[in-house]
C-alpha cells in the first residue's frame, strides 16, 4: 500500500520545518523523491551529509524540476523573489505552497510569478522550535499541531483538499483562513508574544544595575521561559515583522494599553484589579492543555527532560 | 549518619514552595519532625491525607512550638500577620526565615514581631513551577537552583551559614544579597516577566476579532509560552506585585521603552535594528543554558515529556 501523495516534493530552504518535512514524509512514505535546495552553501552540504533529501541541488529551479509540490520554506522577505526564480521551471499542474508566518505579504509577492496552469496554496504550520538549521527537524514536529492553509482566488478546491491530506499525513490537524485573519490571528498568538519576549530578554541583558551574570543564574525565577522564543531566528523573524506590520502593531497597541492599566493598578495598589486579572489568565491555559497543545507536566515538564538525559 | 541540620522544622502554609522542602528535607534526612500548618482546613486535610508532614497543627504557633527552624511559607501580603501570631510560641535561638519572593518588604512586616534571641534569616529559593497547593511539591525542585539568603542588620553569621548548608542539602545552591538589590534582581528575572505574561494573556483573551478557542488551536505558535507563567498563583503574584512596586515599576519603565523602540523600527522599517536586536539576545539563552538553568532540549523538552506519557 502506497501513501504516496505527491510522487516528487521540492522543499526550498532546508531549515527546521523544511527538514521536519522532510522526516516526517519518509515516516509516512508521502513521496518518492524529495529533492532540496538551501542558499548556503554549509547548510547545502550539511543536508547531503545527513542524507536530509534524496538529491540536494545546485539551484532552487533545479530542486523544482519535475516536482509535484514544490514547499517554499524560507523567510518571508525573500519568498517573491525564490518565486521569480523556480517560476520557468515548474511543471503545468504542480501545486506550489509555502510555510512562511505571514500570509497577505507572501500571497502579493509569490502569485504574481506563478504561471497559469500552477497551483498556488499558501499554507503555515504552526509549530517550530528554537532551533533552526539542517540538523534541528524532526519528524514529531507537527504532530497534533495545526497548519493553516489559505484560500487564494481561483485555488482548485481537490487541489487544496490534496494538500490537507499530505499535512494530515504529516501528523497535523489542518484549518483554512482567509489571509488577513490568519495575520491577525497570529500577530496574537505568535508575532506579538515573540516581540514582547525580544524586549525583555533585550532590556535585561542591558540593565546597569543587575548584571547579566545574575540574569542567568536567576531566571528559573520566570525570566528563563522568554528566552527561549527570544532565541529564534533573527532573519525570519526580523521578515516576520516587517511584512505583518499593520496586525502587530495593533496588538502590540492593545497590550501596551492594558500593561499601562496593569501598571497602574500597581501603583495605586488595586489589589483586587489584579487578583481578578490573574485568576482570569489562568482559564486559557487549561483550554490549552486540554486542547492537546501543550504539557500539563509542570514546567513544561523540565523535570522529566532532565531525569531521562 | 545523621544529617539532621535542625531536628524540627515548622512550615507555616502547605503549598509548593514548603511542600517541597518537605519532600526535599526527607529525600535528605534533614530533620526529625516537620510539622506544618496551612490556613485552609481544605490544605491541611490533604496534607494530612497524603503524609506531607509529621504533625498537621490546628495553628501556625502550635506548629512552631519547639522548632529548630520556622518557615513562612506563605503570601508575602500576610507574612507580618503570620509572624505576630507565631511570636510568642517561638523558642529562644530559633532561626526564623521565610520563601517570600520580596525581601524588603518582608523585613519591614515580619522583624518587629519577632522576639529577642530569635534569629530572623529572610531567604528566596529562586524555584517554583505553575502548580500550587499541597499536592504540587516535589522533592527535585530546588536542585541545582539558586536561593538567596538575605543578610538583615545582626544576623549571627553562624546560624546563616547553617541556613545555608541547609539549603545545599535540600539541592539548592546559595548566594547572600541585600534586601534592595534582590528586589531589583527578581524584579527583572521574575516580576516584569510575570506581569508581562499575565498582560498579554489577558490581551488575547479579550480580543473581539480573534476568538479564545482560535487563540487556543493555535497557541503552539509562541503564545503557549507565556501562559505557563501566567497560570501561577493570584494571591502570591498580587502581594509580589504590590510590595516590589518601585522596582517592578522601574523595570516595566525600561521594558516599555524598549517596546516602543522596537515598534518604531518595525514601523520605519528599520530590518537592521530588529535583526542586531534579535541576534543579541541569543546570547543570554545560551548562557542560561550552559549554567544549567534550563534544558537544551528544543521546546523546553516538551517533545520528551510528552513521548514518556
Amino acid at each position: 500500500m502506497s501513501s504516496v501523495i505527491y510522487p516528487k516534493v521540492a522543499l526550498i530552504g532546508l531549515g527546521l520545518i523544511a527538514g521536519s518535512m522532510a522526516h516526517g514524509m519518509r515516516r509516512a512514505g508521502l513521496a518518492e523523491t524529495i529533492s532540496g535546495y538551501a542558499r548556503s552553501a554549509e547548510t547545502r552540504a550539511i543536508a547531503a551529509e545527513i542524507g536530509l533529501v534524496d538529491e540536494v541541488c545546485q539551484s532552487a529551479a533545479e530542486a523544482c524540476t519535475d516536482a509535484d509540490l514544490v514547499v517554499l520554506a524560507v523567510p518571508v522577505g525573500v519568498m517573491g523573489k525564490v518565486a521569480a526564480e523556480i517560476a520557468p521551471a515548474l511543471k503545468p499542474g504542480a501545486v506550489v505552497t509555502d510555510v512562511g508566518s505571514v500570509k497577505q505579504s507572501v500571497i502579493a509577492d509569490v502569485a504574481p510569478h506563478l504561471p497559469e496552469g500552477v497551483h498556488f496554496i499558501p499554507g503555515h504550520p504552526l509549530a517550530g522550535t528554537e532551533h533552526s538549521g539542517p540538523r534541528s527537524g524532526f519528524a514529531e514536529l507537527f504532530d497534533n499541531k495545526w497548519c493553516i492553509l489559505v484560500a487564494v482566488e481561483g485555488s482548485d478546491q481537490a487541489e487544496v483538499e490534496k494538500l490537507s491530506r499530505f499535512w494530515e499525513a504529516l501528523g497535523s490537524n489542518v484549518d483554512v483562513m482567509d489571509p488577513a485573519h490568519h495575520d491577525l490571528v497570529l500577530a496574537v498568538t505568535s508575532h506579538a508574544p515573540h516581540l514582547i519576549a525580544y524586549t525583555m530578554v533585550g532590556v535585561a541583558d542591558d540593565l546597569r544595575r543587575v548584571t547579566d551574570s545574575e540574569v542567568i543564574k536567576y531566571s528559573a525565577a520566570g525570566f528563563r521561559d522568554f528566552t527561549r522564543i527570544a532565541a529564534s531566528d533573527p532573519t525570519m523573524w526580523r521578515d516576520v515583522f516587517l511584512t505583518n506590520k499593520a496586525a502587530t502593531l495593533e496588538i502590540l497597541g492593545r497590550f501596551t494599553e492594558e500593561l499601562f492599566a496593569l501598571q497602574r493598578a500597581i501603583r495605586t495598589e488595586d489589589g483586587e484589579h489584579l487578583h481578578d486579572y490573574f485568576t482570569r489568565t489562568r482559564a486559557i491555559r487549561r483550554g490549552i492543555i486540554d486542547a492537546g497543545q501543550d504539557t500539563d507536566a509542570p514546567d513544561f515538564g523540565r523535570f522529566k527532560a532532565k531525569s531521562d538525559t
